[in-house]
């Protein structure tokens, strides 16, 4: 009971890097002596110190300090030397881990050398939350294909906007709130130029001192040009379209690229959906949140491509076949041969809720 | 507090009057003595004895006696005579009600009959809990029209079925039980014809040892025939089929009444829903669970004949826009004009969730 009291604010510690470290992963870590804590520590930006060297450096250790961490230390030079070494270094002889690192060319190296060293380990503790806590860490750099999210509000009838497009707002502010945290906690924001055309969104995150994600358009055909605030506001250059490699010879792909400095991802007839995320991964952008439209969405429901998401529904209806689907394009005859969500958790905003899913069991920590 | 403690205790005595007393009220009482309960009642069954009777008549009373009871006793001759008479002849001082007899014809006269006899009468205590008790009662004594709620289950995408009508089971075993308790709670299940005949369903209340509602169709063409189930299995003679007055010529209609014993309601080109609820009432059944389909839902919609409902969703997509959407019809091109549910209550059914909502504040005790 008392590993799994400070490996949880160990977790805690490791939350305070949201947004800040991808595509490394969060990590936390606590120093303590006694029952009391001595120092904390949080991996707080991509490419600086570890959360070991943050919460090792602040204190006085002695022989019988414990080093809590929420992933197995690191044992190979990075941007950053090995913490394996600062621990053996420094007089910790005793350490618990929640998670071995899940790279398979290193995984439980880090746990070996400290062994070595005659440094007690265990671990394992909240293994499970921290396993969650980087669950987008853990896939990237696996498959270095970004993990895939999707963000809906929708009617109680499934409709993400009436039939002309009216849609702002469809939830109440509360479920708003949250997708801010999402937007501050993905690396990436995903919408149809659809989107960009009916709503013309700056898709940046209004949560006060945090940073933008980059703003990823999925335009097949090009249609965007300079009018839209993603374009005209990209001061940050994190603005990407990604579309068919037919059009990268007409003048507004070339004006976009050299007065407004969007980058451009193409793809050909032959590339899934799976490829073109490979492709944005390569620019390390870990992780997306798919923010529609109707068209962008029903695309990676078809590809199975998503890894979660949250549908917010509001108790308001439509009532119109016209109006804007969340989701098209299936014919299933079958009432069991539709979608079934899994691994539900639902969220309450008030008199909105958030069915929250995933692919695999466990949730993300947002 | 304690006038609250005993309060509610009669409160949840008067539940176990759910689906037997309609179109009476659900009333409970309780009689106390020094903190102590001395016996308990409820109204158990239509035309039967006041909850009064059934709690007073087991004890024995004392001038330091509080009767608490959830309705203000009846002042009149009805089935049974006058409950005030009962408590002024009994030894009760003291008399704690929670809320008036709605109607306005004589409300407070059984108060004032109590009051003028001596006893103390303190009113108000959990008011809003015994008026929500009382909805259906309230309503149905005032207007004579019946309490009309809707129950649908859906999926994520609002759809009750796919394209050719696969249904069974969009909600979750939890979800379902609710629907029993509501079976068991009104009066009447209203479902269109296109529901029987899809469906075939028997429209019976499946908690053992709860009587069944009546079965209402609502069959403007008159399509159904002897096969289906509400028409075979009537030997409780509680299948009524609501139709155009333009088919009673029709052979199926006399068949139907004669061999089966329907009751038919029938309406002309004039009438609208509330008359056609008007004639319902006519038959003292006070409340109506409408089940669907898309067709009936969307009428009560257009014609605001709800007055409350539950829309439970379960964590499925269809993703087809030729799949049964529940409503339909309307063309809002304004996200604000869309139909906004007020009075949102969130029930939770493991991964299904309910949206229950309500015309005016508070909520059914179901």
């Amino acid at each position: 009971m008392m590993h799994e009291y400070f490996m949880k604010i160990a977790i805690e510690e490791a939350k305070k890097g949201f947004g800040a470290v991808n595509p490394n992963p969060l990590v936390g870590a606590v120093l303590v002596k006694d029952g009391k804590i001595l120092s904390k520590g949080f991996h707080q930006i991509y490419g600086g110190p570890h959360a070991e060297v943050n919460a090792i450096s602040n204190s006085l250790i002695t022989e019988d300090t414990t080093l809590y961490v929420t992933l197995e230390p690191c044992s190979h030079f990075g941007k950053t030397p090995p913490c394996t070494e600062l621990i053996i270094n420094s007089k910790i002889k005793k350490c618990v881990v929640a998670t071995l690192d899940p790279n398979p060319l290193v995984s439980g190296q880090g746990i070996k050398q400290l062994k070595d060293a005659g440094i007690e380990v265990i671990v394992g503790v909240l293994e499970n939350e921290a396993i969650n806590l980087n669950r987008v860490f853990f896939k990237f750099i696996k498959q270095k294909i970004p993990y895939i999210f999707l963000k809906v509000g929708i009617t109680l009838d499934g409709k993400i906007a009436t039939q002309n497009y009216s849609s702002q707002w469809i939830t109440n502010s509360l479920a708003r709130e949250k997708v801010e945290k999402y937007r501050n906690f993905f690396s990436g924001i995903l919408v149809g130029a659809n989107t960009i055309v009916q709503d013309n969104p700056s898709l940046r995150c209004k949560i006060s001192g945090n940073r933008d994600p980059y703003r990823l358009i999925l335009d097949k055909n090009l249609i965007i040009d300079e009018k839209y605030k993603v374009i005209q506001d990209n001061s940050d250059k994190k603005t990407f379209i990604i579309t068919h490699e037919k059009n990268s010879n007409k003048d507004i792909f070339h004006k976009l690229e050299e007065e407004f400095f969007i980058k451009f991802i193409t793809f050909s007839d032959n590339e899934n959906l799976e490829n073109i995320f490979k492709k944005i991964g390569s620019y390390n952008i870990d992780s997306i949140l798919v923010e529609g439209g109707s068209a962008v969405i029903s695309s990676l429901f078809k590809e199975d491509m998503f890894d979660g998401g949250e549908i917010m529904i509001a108790p308001k209806i439509l009532g119109d076949n016209s109006a804007i689907p969340f989701t098209n394009g299936f014919s299933p005859l079958n009432i069991d041969n539709g979608i079934n969500l899994r691994n539900i958790k639902i969220n309450l905003y008030n008199n909105n809720v958030g069915f929250e899913f995933y692919k695999e069991e466990g949730c993300l920590p947002v």
